[in-house]
């Protein structure tokens, strides 16, 4: 098992707002200093999401740009992942754009799926032509995961090397309709990335609202790298009594690691594995 | 384990025209004679779907409507389930329609979901509308799961109650988005379900192409039901080379059920354990 966690760090997602719980950054500027605090207290990567000035989400590449300019500022070796969600913008250049700011990663969502309000839609179609796009600008995918066919379906990409290693897994557990956070369900998600025999694979666990804790903390006593903040969880304790902020979501992972004799995966270390951008960071 | 065995016969689907294969029924005699002969050589449920003249899929109630008469009249006793699938039918009319012919059952497919070449757009919404739409007309649904999230998304369907048992799984494997037939995940996808404290669940699997004989032959070994026809595999051997017919798939099943000991479950005794349209089959 390595010596070093990745923690993949997401303040902000699509939908939180400030009205729903009041620690969640929304404004360019209010993300860059959450980047830029939790980067100063220990992070690996970055996944970062954009909003209109209402605080909707936007997939508009010079919201995007506006970030990532001050996060690379404050933050130079930093992972930096950019969305590619289709949750709510259905075109594919709208959808893509953000692969052409040259982020280290933007993140690859496997299949169509379900949320417990809505479908979000990933054609086969969308998928390889945003694979294809990211391996022209040098952008390397966080393979988003939510069920076990999601997994299949990576493994398949990298069967037809349309998507080339090393490999990043997102694995959420939570999702109404998707993988639960149950160990067998776990296990079995991750034996399943490791029968396939290609290249370097690093995984990173999360989870929907009060499961990101306990998945965290089975992820971190496994091994596995951590996928944290307030995209996917807004409450910090289990009865829903404080709203949690990233930084006390952080801190908290950080005591996990303190008491498990691990430190955080420098984003140097990870990112010269094969996951900078190399038009971005020059050596 | 069971003494007898589910055979869900799913004689045509919406893919495979007599273009691909030379042995699919595709017009509403063919189909009512296939699904006869399958009668009487013995099967539990029919699973159909319509076409049109062209052999394009169809969400037509007049279509079905001729062909459930068809099947009704030769085979009175059969559970007869009708697709109400939304790969080619967007709209909630047009996939519910058939639920007012008053099958016994309907399929449901529990979430949204890729196919090699498209996505299948299932939205929360459209699943739980087509929930109580069938319930309203005394349909009971075929739950049909692709990956584990499905299955997930059925035990929160029935906590909610918004479907009640008993309870009729397709477990399907092999797309290429979706479960695949690994023991691990036939094993563990069976097992969540048997997590469910709820009523009766009757399980059947199915698999995708090449995999419908070993995920078959692995059912019935284990004692539960298969589903098994032409909308799921067009070939009879392993090799590709002998198009496979309706007739060869269910014959190489009763095959396996008398090696096993095993006889096929009658229709009769499992509609009668709550899976009849009572507003049909009056006792």
């Amino acid at each position: 098992m390595p010596e070093n966690t990745i923690i993949n760090f997401c303040p902000t997602g699509m939908v939180p707002t400030t009205g729903d719980t009041p620690h969640v950054p929304v404004q360019v500027q209010q993300i860059i200093e959450e980047v830029h605090a939790a980067y100063e207290l220990g992070i690996t990567i970055a996944h970062l999401h954009a909003r209109n000035s209402d605080e909707t989400a936007t997939s508009d590449p010079k919201v995007y740009q506006a970030i990532v300019e001050g996060v690379r500022r404050h933050c130079p070796d930093l992972l930096i992942c950019l969305s590619t969600s289709g949750r709510n913008t259905k075109s594919f250049a709208a959808r893509s754009a953000v692969i052409e700011l040259q982020p280290d990663m933007c993140s690859l969502t496997l299949s169509s799926l379900n949320f417990i309000n809505q479908a979000s839609v990933n054609t086969p179609d969308t998928i390889v032509a945003l694979a294809d796009k990211m391996q022209a600008y040098g952008v390397n995918p966080e393979l988003e995961c939510f069920d076990m066919g999601m997994i299949n379906y990576g493994k398949y990409l990298i069967e037809k090397e349309i998507i080339q290693g090393p490999f990043y897994w997102n694995l959420l557990f939570g999702n109404i309709a998707g993988m639960q956070a149950e160990l067998t369900q776990m296990g079995n998600a991750i034996r399943e990335i490791q029968t396939i025999n290609n290249s370097q694979h690093f995984i990173a666990l999360g989870a929907l609202g009060a499961r990101q804790l306990p998945v965290n903390a089975i992820a971190i006593a496994s091994g596995y790298g951590v996928r944290v903040g307030l995209e996917d969880n807004t409450w910090y304790d289990r009865k829903r009594t404080i709203p949690a902020s990233n930084m006390a979501l952080l801190k908290r992972i950080h005591q996990l690691l303190a008491l498990h004799e691990r430190k955080v995966m420098p984003s140097r270390l990870l990112g010269e594995k094969g996951f900078y951008n190399h038009a971005v960071h020059t050596r």
